[in-house]
């Protein structure tokens, strides 16, 4: 689907960079979820620019939800919340909108749209859409916690800097991705943030963009959840991932450094704890054949460096079909992955939601288990 | 869905690894195709183990095609090709099958189907399905190759080898991806290709496995494909890469190493050529927001060391809820890095099909365009 | 999926009775379809209750479009229309809210979402929320118009009256169905809509309810459009149609009629008629096979009386499970059959867009056809 | 999704009238439910045309399960079964092929796949198709009455005869379902069949064929499965009928006669009963608000009369652009509604076990409720 994702549990978004306003749907979540509204304003301002590694766009996210929320819990049916959009300056936009700003989706989306797209500001294709799923990723982050289940990203890599690895212990990695939460620049690691942040700054005094790899993990998945094939837990959270912006690679556990080695290496082996079946290792992310083993999730993603630089660029006008340069104006970030990880939890949040629901039924999620009919 | 991949064009898998067939149904291509046996047999060879360095398993790949196609064409309805299992000795697999092997999904298999799944050779779970998914991707290959659209993968990686890479220039890239599909073991340079051998020989000789890196490219690929959010080609390209056994990781052109530089090193300048819009790098493997945007699609894939490995391993006995030791006995391949490649491409093709489909219609991929009723 | 209808055309709805907004959301129409506000106030206004035969529960309209329009046209991606419910006295639903109104999903409600749904005027159930169908099927009936596909409904009838049938004349019935689109009371014989109106009086009189039948014909359908088998166009527009609320049947062509008589009455002959192919009866309503015949499509849809009724009713507290009286108060319609038509035909828009999308691409309903890329 | 129907339990069919193989894969379906073959080959002689009333065609229904079956019971994963076709003498079918058969998908068939469609006996069109649904639809059918629902039709209208009506009480409804399973020709009333078959005999000899209303109920159906809007159980379950060849009507509850009576007469009365809610009446068929009320669900299908007749027809030669005369040849059913019904149950069976698992996750149809991980 175009701009809905999941089966039983589902997002859609909408909205454009410059338009009235943005949200999302939540679609078939359980009913009696308590809705923290404090705790989604957290979330979205873990995603708003802030500082000056961050442009200085100032968007407020105040949100309203106009539908799905009876007397603070979820009802069961359609949750939508909308975010009004602060009022922009769109005249810039006209001048240079055929011409195709390197590493975005100016060209891609007129081919696609025939030039009926909204062109300002990227559009729908704004990284400013992805405040409906932090929006919406918040409540399902809080469904999961009131099952016990606790998703968490770090800034694992930004330029040369890399963070301190995650726990391997299950309960200290929880509280990590706790305190994570908290953070607005999340490292596990203090020194690391600051390391990054310079790295951050080098790059926008050098009219320049970094990127980076999140890590994330979640605690508290039961086993024997995912499909062998088609729906294996990792298509679909690399779908999810895969649609937020600037994200170009997806490796579970050990991802690519398991091609470096031999088997004998990286095979987890299992192991009986407190009547538990454990792993010893988590090389595989918490997933065997597609389904989940009951060990923490653990995945990476790669986020590549912001694509709007303040340098001249070469490009193309495609209305007239002719060469061009492009010298991007205004103010935009150097690096977005200390935004980004908050969307990637969003995105996992939904994305286990669905798939729990689909396992478990729709009232899985619900803080109470309800008596059957 | 679980065994049904694909919203237009949509692929089903079914079968075991020790039931008496398996195979695939490919619903929703474009009638008039072409139904080339012999390219399918072809394909499957491509698959089967062969030579030392894979499992001296004997598995002919006799297929029958029993429903979709008429007069050596698709009809445009659901076409299903059964393949049969040769007998199997399936003895052995009762004494072990509470014995999780690590690496493999024998307990998440537990977890899910609670003892009802077909434990024997990994069941339904067995790398031996995607069997099907080549038969069905070698009739959604000929339908790309008769829109000029080709697909191809080397073995990028194997152990601490590399292959050369893919040719920046697009004729000679597309000369390159025919050539790999005439090959058994799929690298562009013949040198690598024995030393990946020596490798996995080693591997195989000290009772270990290797994975490695696939890298696939797509040329001819329409601008205009894909979405902006969910079903970003990224996303629906993910979702079917990690439909495959052992996948752990999937990254779209420069992927994981655009997290180390600048966005002045990546950022795609676009360029007229010949009246076309084209890139003169390519780090964002053809997709820009989600969208092809013309150029080649380039993407890798992380392949895992070979689970299977010839040593004693720790484990559990999860039936019985103890620890245990495991030998896994029989013989088993130190690498699938050469045969996954085939899946790759199938999975490739199918999943275009359907995004191609999805946007131009169901008609596009039939040879002559009919005139529209 | 819960709330959102559609493959590549799709339509989310949310929202309830008594909540701030509800709305809905069009996701893949194709780029460049002009939006006219006016036709959708028009067909908004044809929804509302008016009169002395509607409940004078005053719903103004106003309505805006916050995303998925640009300069006017459909930009292609995801347009959201919200429409604010006037302010509502919610007091008096706490004190009935267990006690199930017969004909109501008060119950049902309960049973699915344990007691979290909004009661109040039938929350999330409510025919309130057809408003947002509405609006956004007007955009997908402009589609249709511009490719020179016409839908329309008349009350076909209503307690013992019934309206002339459509004409089988293809000209004379597209006169008819635009003819419709102006009518309060959508009948094509004026005695007859007259006649309609002293039924529901008398039945408002007599403090009950009426239903009736609607019909719906669409001409300009191009032929082979639809699935031999789960998505024939019966099966996509029937589970479109029974989304309606109080629908209780629907039947194609002469549907139940062709169930009293012979094969030899009922089949329609072929024919050459103009250097095209006809039928020179329509009993199979357009659709042989589940696809298209190029003939109108004709279908009629059964809508209940409306349960809500000034009489004492016997019923049950499901919260207490005990029996009790239930005496409804407030205003509510005697029928709601003349408003249920422009749902209808908002319904089968939406539905044919996405089956045309489906079948001849994303851009087919564009009023110019794209070059391809 | 075209031969693919179902979110969490989905049935896929394939096969041609005159191919070698046709089936159907049950996907989704919880892991251990018995498998009983003798039950699968009862259901499919409830199918097959026999005795004068019915075509001579000898269709013997041997069947194999190739996947998802193990030591008798479903393992959870994709299921599959197999029917072969008897040979059969498709020489005959050139000729005729460009003659669209009124009443037949020949033409539109045409239309869609342009010429590609195996045309013999109908190709995929054909009714032998519903063979595999019958097949898939018994294990549906098995799971369900090891929860304690079950389904059951009766012919309730052939000709100008009517069946006696259901029994208004659930246990003696229970036992006329099991009953009737056990019936060739399903009636409620032995003179009822009798009669029908007389209806039936005088069309045959008369050269001509007759239609029928199939009416379906469930008992033991939980409260609260079914949505608000767009997957109502009306919805979903019509689907699903509306897929079954020469099916033109649908309607649940007392159906198009709600729209010829009053409200007051119409809306089923809550009440408690042994503990348990229950409706005095049920106009509404078991289903409130698209949701499921505990009460059985009831519904009406509308089968047309056989298109295939003895007789000269007028249709179009609709390769060449001419009109003709048509003579079908060969052995056709002047009825096919006593051999429909068993596709009925079979599809409600499918669609009430997706329906379930959606609801109560994938486990729920296990025949004992395994400890959850």
């Amino acid at each position: 689907m175009k701009n809905t994702f999941g089966q039983s549990v589902a997002v859609t978004v909408f909205g454009e960079s410059h338009g009235p306003e943005l949200g999302a749907i939540l679609d078939g979540m359980a009913p009696g979820i308590p809705v923290d509204e404090a705790f989604i304003a957290h979330q979205l301002d873990l995603r708003r620019p802030s500082g000056k590694i961050s442009t200085a766009r100032k968007e407020t996210d105040p949100f309203r939800i106009v539908s799905g929320v009876f007397e603070g819990k979820t009802t069961g049916t359609a949750l939508t919340i909308l975010i009004p959009n602060s009022s922009q300056h769109s005249k810039d936009y006209a001048a240079t909108r055929a011409l195709a700003r390197p590493g975005h989706a100016d060209y891609t989306a007129y081919a696609k749209y025939h030039g009926f797209e909204d062109y300002r500001g990227g559009g729908h294709f704004s990284g400013r859409i992805t405040a409906g799923l932090v929006a919406a990723g918040a409540i399902a982050l809080s469904a999961l916690a009131g099952k016990g289940i606790y998703v968490g990203t770090h800034v694992a890599q930004c330029g040369p800097v890399a963070d301190a690895p995650f726990a391997a212990d299950e309960e200290t990695l929880k509280q990590q991705l706790k305190d994570l939460n908290q953070r607005t620049f999340a490292t596990l690691d203090d020194d690391a943030a600051q390391e990054m942040t310079r790295v951050i700054e080098k790059a926008s005094a050098a009219h320049d963009s970094v990127g980076g790899v999140l890590e994330t993990a979640v605690v508290g998945m039961p086993a024997g959840v995912g499909e062998p094939w088609f729906d294996s837990l990792e298509s679909v959270l690399s779908h999810a991932m895969f649609s937020i912006p600037a994200v170009k690679g997806v490796q579970f556990g050990a991802g690519f450094d398991l091609t470096c080695g031999y088997g004998s290496q990286f095979n987890d082996s299992f192991r009986m704890e407190g009547g538990r079946v454990v792993t010893t290792t988590n090389n595989n992310g918490g997933i065997n054949g597609g389904i989940s083993n009951g060990m923490p999730l653990q995945f990476r993603v790669a986020v590549k460096p912001t694509p709007s630089i303040f340098r001249q660029q070469e490009t193309v006008n495609f209305m007239e079909g002719t060469n061009a340069d492009l010298q991007i104006k205004g103010r935009h970030d150097p690096a977005i992955i200390h935004r980004a990880r908050v969307v990637v939890d969003s995105m996992t949040a939904l994305t286990l939601c669905d798939m729990l629901a689909l396992r478990f039924g729709t009232d899985w999620l619900a803080p109470t288990q309800p008596t059957q009919e």
